[in-house]
């Protein structure tokens, strides 16, 4: 028999590459998504779309009783860190209630493990590298909302023994990478402005550093976990050990696109200047190759493709901002 | 002019004996309560009351619009740690969600100062006694929620420069303690329990400890909060030093009720054995007298003669358990 699987945030970017991961396992996938920043067409034909947002218990209890998948796979979530400032109780509200309903129902419907992407943010601005023995200090609302989760989920198992596999991913790109949100994503940002042949806007000295993911080296691991003995009720960091300048990315894309970038910088904002993390405990977890890791020119020529098929989209502006103190200008513009 | 505060969870216990400091001095009083928990006749006569949740975000903007309180007082939550691992949504929604509602208005409509009670839960099962430089490992929902508030309201602070004080009180009890609470309240529940010819229920051996701590030491030093230039972006444990068992307790609220109480042991449920603080650096900042603390047979002979009064009421079962797996017997019982 075909085992059940429900993935979150299954028409996002992350979640609709690990449900081609799961499919191509042979899993019988339920594709949940309620297409506030993901696409029906990045779904996998093979798996079952569900229009339905976490937030709405009622559906994904109705959900559960109806499927009752073996596995759950939480990615969705509103993940803009800077913006969360701004928009606090809908923040807590997707990020936070959104996860505890799934395990509500998770427990209920005795599924057999809870697999979630928590995010480096819950670091906050701790010495790099991060490392996962690190106590968190999250620095933005985002980041307390996943670090909140974290610590639910370890109380769900310890009251109700739910394993758990816990990652947090950290700028991961690649295909299907909305480019239309204006608040996150840089890379899909950066690729946005020069088709629309804007200059590039960079907070800051655009020195700040992260270590840029491709996607293709994430959803697999997402995928086994459940399957993976040694990741039971672990939390691991997952992403590129390279960190890279927001400047050098400039370059980077601007060499794939063939287009010398025009540069905006924009006064520094609210964010965590050097952030990057240590990937030992998944590579061992995980018995991973050692040339896993995409280089980011590679990724990028991966990616562009795609990002010239689809187009770039005019960005819409974020419509509930509940503190409009202090925010960046920039956000404001049409 | 007279300067308008706002006090949340205004009709409950300890929102009541605040609200009632506050109006000793000279404060416009806004009490404001749902009456989920608390009752219309403990709020002051001199307060403003006001009927509504802190979840309704719109009636609480339309309320800082209006009277613009110059310091926010936020005892308002639903604190049941031990039943928190059944109603997940609730609690978060209640203790989070309602904390980042007032939050947003405090900084939308320029309030001043913003005092919050957390709790000694952030704690967790750290051995005691707990100093606030511990680093939180909250073990139940509750906690987690109470830590993440704690967070949020520090980067509140980062970000739109709102001072705060956060108390993290522990097992309060005293007049208008609601005894028709059959979650939590322990000294509530035992008087409740005795007037009803009951045995006291105990889970475990009873030898779990509290520092319990009487009311009268705490309302003022709560009032006094955004007064205090010491007490600025601080977070101060706040309650009785001396622990005291179950046990202990049983027979001391039978002696002040003139009861030999029968115990009836129950299975031990998921909690911390033993919670108790160090208070030095609330004494040093509120400069308080050596005598500051009410011993606990005084605390309960000034509290039966108003439990007495107000006789015993049948309690009624939390309607909305999110998940009854595991749930505790005993509250399952009519």
């Amino acid at each position: 028999m075909t085992d059940t699987v429900l993935v979150t945030g299954a028409a996002g970017f992350m979640g609709s590459h690990l449900v081609d991961a799961l499919v191509n396992l042979n899993f019988n996938v339920l594709a949940m998504d309620d297409l506030s920043g993901g696409y029906r067409d990045n779904v996998n034909e093979n798996a079952q779309f569900i229009e339905a947002s976490v937030t709405d218990h009622e559906t994904v209890n109705r959900m559960f009783a109806e499927h009752r998948p073996k596995y759950v796979y939480h990615l969705a979530a509103y993940a803009a860190e800077g913006l969360s400032h701004f928009i606090r109780r809908f923040n807590y509200t997707n990020n936070l209630i959104g996860t505890v309903n799934l395990l509500n129902a998770a427990v209920n419907y005795d599924a057999e493990h809870f697999v979630f992407t928590s995010s480096i943010a819950v670091y906050g601005s701790a010495p790099p590298p991060m490392t996962e023995d690190m106590k968190p200090q999250p620095e933005d609302p985002y980041g307390i909302a996943k670090y909140a989760c974290e610590q639910d989920i370890h109380q769900v198992y310890d009251m109700f023994k739910l394993p758990y596999t816990i990652f947090r991913p950290h700028n991961v790109y690649g295909e299907r990478q909305n480019v239309a949100d204006r608040y996150r994503n840089v890379i899909g940002i950066f690729m946005n402005q020069l088709m629309q042949g804007k200059a590039l806007t960079i907070f800051g000295s655009g020195e700040q550093s992260r270590g840029f993911t491709y996607v293709g080296d994430v959803a697999p691991v997402l995928a086994q976990a459940p399957m993976n003995s040694d990741a039971r009720n672990e939390i691991f960091n997952l992403g590129a050990d390279t960190p890279v300048s927001v400047n050098e990315l400039a370059r980077e894309v601007g060499d794939v696109m063939g287009i010398e970038p025009e540069i905006r910088y924009l006064p520094a904002r609210h964010e965590v200047v050097h952030a990057y993390a240590v990937h030992k405990k998944v590579r061992d977890a995980f018995d991973l190759p050692e040339d896993y890791e995409t280089p980011l020119a590679r990724g990028l020529r991966k990616m562009w493709p795609w990002v010239q098929e689809h187009g770039a989209r005019k960005t819409p502006k974020f419509k509930n901002i509940e503190v409009p103190k202090n925010l960046p200008g920039v956000w404001l513009e049409e």
